[in-house]
């Protein structure tokens, strides 16, 4: 904890996109094809590598996601970029394997208490994952590389309050030992604030703690603003040397399943305010910031009310400066 | 700069209040005494000691503070609290002083700009430090101790771009200097971030600069939250060990006279976010974060739109606790 000196803070962050499966898995309205295309080929314009574009999931359950197959299938795609997905089971991967335009990766889902494990899986942390090895048979046999383990509510947890350091660390060491066991290189190793309990102390603590326990794995934040504490979590992490981030253009998203308040309570950190951030601390990110607020202003239109970015209604301050 | 460690973190954090006085300057509606009153009795009970209940400038400029002296009179005091207001020009000072109810205090307003300046004032920055000289002999007039230097744009400015940190420095050099001819004690170096510029890196730059040339002097921040960058700029400044804070209830605010791009633009960083964050990194505030959670919603209520803050929508973990 005595590290955390300006110096460690990277000099290339990657966004990791999330705002078109974030963005409308929440709301009411269903988001046609064109409507969900169009902003993906907003995203696709600014430099961003990886866009997460939908979900293989309940129909039932998530009524905007059923057109995920669609989206993907329709996308002019450009080389270079991931056009990634989301599933929670074998149905929702196989189906996702059979669409044409997504882009898998192999991914494994740990938690960190029973009870939002059983309200999202239906079985513990435990089951959970035993669950994850049959998943890297699956994806061995996809001839997919074991790209992220990602450990949900690893700040906190609705339903089971404080999460305790400890129960990260037991994720991040099942993820370590099965890659030892296995001879497999170590996955990137995602926290996710899952319902936005996360601190900027907190943030630098559990980064610390996962580093110090797997000193050789990429760490990634995935983190919501959900009261407020997003930008200032987002920089406690760079000065932590976190270099990865999923975000939502706009700052679209919320999570329908966590017991949120309302509708109202914020989504993802939002891509282009923390690009800006990066941007004028002079971190590179490979990413136009103009285009990402024009995509930021077209997912505004698309949904019909304020967002929550801030950048798309003040503007950069490319126009203030000489 | 090497020095930013965890141990820097201030124990208590001073939040001051400006919801009242920002958030309604640049309102197009009228909001009536009662309105505005009821918020500012909200704000009392929650353990602020220090709150801006207005400002005493032209109401053909900003027509939501020409009520700012029936205001002062229609609340209820309570003992311990100072309800403070602003003022730009002798005319201003002297309506503040006539007035009851207003808790008056030595203030110094210094620019880092002509042309910010110039459009504010009608005057230069060195034209403006002149001016603050016969401020100091009405203040003693009034037996009025000098209490807070406040520096405008620190960060940056709309009309004149980059800030050069010696232009902050000239101005606390301009107070420092002044303080010790007089043998008058430093009041508190306020930097303001008027038009959202500010980055993390910059604010611990601007800090330490500060901090440097007058170690004994306390420094508060004021921070907006134009770009998204509020709350990391808030956590970049405790890192300092920055312990006092302007603040807006809801996020309330915007300056009128900034050239902001439209009234979307946020105000100020949001007083129970920012509490929030304090209190759940260990640092104590005197506050009641619920009582404050309420008062934004009634500040929600009288505005009739949603505002910027994100607790008062999602609340806070309390209820998930224990």
């Amino acid at each position: 904890m005595e590290d955390n000196k300006v110096s460690d803070i990277p000099k290339f962050v990657e966004f990791r996109e999330e705002g078109p499966r974030e963005g409308f898995q929440a709301e009411k309205r269903i988001y046609s094809v064109e409507e969900k295309v169009s902003l993906i080929e907003a995203l696709s314009e600014t430099g961003l590598r990886r866009i997460q574009i939908g979900s293989f999931v309940s129909a039932q359950r998530v009524p905007n996601m059923a057109n995920t197959p669609e989206v993907a299938r329709s996308i002019r795609r450009r080389p270079g970029i991931r056009y990634t997905a989301l599933w929670l089971n074998k149905k929702g991967f196989e189906d996702a394997a059979a669409t044409k335009g997504v882009d898998l990766s192999g991914m494994m889902a740990l938690y960190t208490t029973d009870a939002f494990c059983k309200r999202n899986n239906n079985c513990t942390v435990d089951e959970m994952r035993e669950r994850q090895l049959e998943w890297l048979a699956v994806y061995d046999a996809h001839h997919l590389p074991f790209e992220v383990a990602g450990i949900t509510t690893a700040f906190g947890c609705n339903f089971a309050g404080e999460v305790p350091v400890e129960s990260v660390l037991a994720s991040v060491r099942f993820v370590a030992d099965i890659c030892q066991a296995q001879h497999r290189p170590l996955p990137i190793i995602y926290l996710a604030d899952t319902v936005g309990w996360a601190n900027p102390e907190e943030v630098k603590r559990r980064v610390g703690a996962v580093r110090e326990l797997v000193p050789q794995a990429r760490i990634g934040l995935h983190l919501h603003d959900t009261r407020g504490l997003g930008p200032a979590n987002f920089y406690a992490a760079l000065q932590m040397g976190v270099d990865c981030f999923d975000s939502s253009v706009a700052g679209l998203g919320g999570c329908p399943f966590a017991a949120h308040a309302n509708l109202n309570a914020a989504g993802n950190i939002c891509t282009e305010d923390m690009v800006f951030m990066c941007h004028e601390m002079g971190i590179e990110t490979g990413l136009d910031l103009e285009k990402l607020i024009e995509a930021a202003r077209l997912a505004e239109q698309i949904v019909g009310r304020t967002l929550n970015g801030h950048l798309m209604h003040s503007g950069s301050l490319r126009s203030f400066r000489c």
